[in-house]
């Protein structure tokens, strides 16, 4: 079976390790679209508009589903995907929540979703959250957070101060959606600030998702993994091998 | 007189403030590639086609110059604008060596230059320093002052923190160039960590070196701007309003 894994930039690579670690594919195609990266402060018909250009990338590779690691792109253009791709198409959104309601049945809990601006304003985590009878959910957007990943900075001073910044007064929550591909690499250091709340991590949340939904469960010997990137492709082998080593 | 401004994204509204302070036009076009910033991560053939692009748009307003307020396009794609454009162009980088040159006239000067990535890996800055014959040179690229400026965090704790670990370590300055467009909105913060070393903004820069290179001194009573951007205008009138005012 064969994968296409779709991300504005390198984070999607969070996503990819979690498929790599369940072995739920002998092929993944990797498309970052680093020359337009960030789609995080792009407006909703940029975001289709780019994502529809990815579904005709993927059909150079007759892959069998394609999956939007990028939040974003989950966010505004998930529709017009599974409205124009001629294969499977999967989010990570519906993913998350459904993950988060298997490990919290309870509808008072407080949830916290973390994502960048495209993300909460779309308002979908909250709406599809609200669906699922949650009543306490607070949306927030730490915008530097992504530069700070991009940086190398995963743990130390500039990320305590930023991470001070951003969750100084929210109150302690149950559970947290790490709402963007870049969050997981820094997930030690926000549990550190919230050290009761589960996280849910987009890639663990796809792997459920690709079980429950369509049935993808064999695990392969080997996943061979094809990366490709719109601008500097050396750069994303170079995060690969930095994010993917055990 | 008309000119067109272009920068990347809303950053260029630094040197367009020196330009309405100095009355230089009765007109000025503004144009940010909002849909693409940032430039200073992308490569240098995207950053040639976008500023062609920019050229293209120009040739709407019947301008007269085409002030590239973005460093990393003045890095880049200054060459090609002027072999293209059928209107005088200037770039930012040629104006800060000048206006340096004639504020530290010693060559043993220690100077520091901050720009984004594609700015400080072009080696241009330094370049033209060293053809002027300045030897003691550092640069250096902070890249999260950037996102910081654009989240408004122009002082306080997060930009102190990120400015030690940026410039801890960096002896003393005689001058900093101040490489981008963002940076001047940081500049009090930056002089308190250098507090001998002589600042150079590109918009005062540019403003020297269009009176020195083009004889544009003329004073105009009233500046009309008019902003366009390639997404989302409203942020951009929005970040004007703030920006722009005295």
């Amino acid at each position: 079976m064969r994968a296409g894994v779709y991300d504005s930039g390198v984070g999607g690579l969070t996503v990819v390790k979690s498929l790599l670690e369940y072995k739920l594919f002998d092929e993944i195609i990797y498309f970052g679209d680093t020359a337009r990266v960030p789609y995080g402060v792009k407006d909703k018909n940029t975001i289709i508009r780019y994502s529809l250009e990815a579904v005709e990338f993927f059909k150079n590779f007759d892959i069998d589903i394609m999956i939007t690691a990028c939040n974003s792109v989950s966010a505004y253009a998930i529709d017009e995907l599974k409205a124009n791709a001629p294969f499977k198409v999967s989010g990570v959104i519906e993913p998350g929540v459904l993950a988060l309601k298997n490990k919290i049945p309870n509808k008072d809990a407080k949830i916290l979703i973390l994502g960048t601006n495209a993300t909460i304003n779309s308002g979908k985590y909250e709406r599809l959250l609200k669906e699922h009878g949650y009543k306490n959910i607070e949306s927030l957007s730490p915008s530097l957070f992504v530069p700070i990943v991009e940086e190398g900075l995963f743990s130390g001073k500039v990320l305590k101060t930023v991470m001070e910044h951003y969750f100084d007064g929210v109150s302690q929550p149950d559970a947290i959606i790490l709402g963007c591909t870049h969050f997981p690499l820094i997930s030690r250091q926000i549990h550190k600030f919230f050290p009761k709340a589960i996280l849910i991590h987009s890639g663990e949340a796809v792997v459920e998702f690709l079980e429950d939904e369509f049935g993808i469960t064999e695990t392969h010997l080997n996943t061979e993994l094809k990366l490709f990137a719109s601008e500097n492709p050396d750069k994303l082998k170079e995060v690969a091998n930095e994010w993917l080593k055990n």
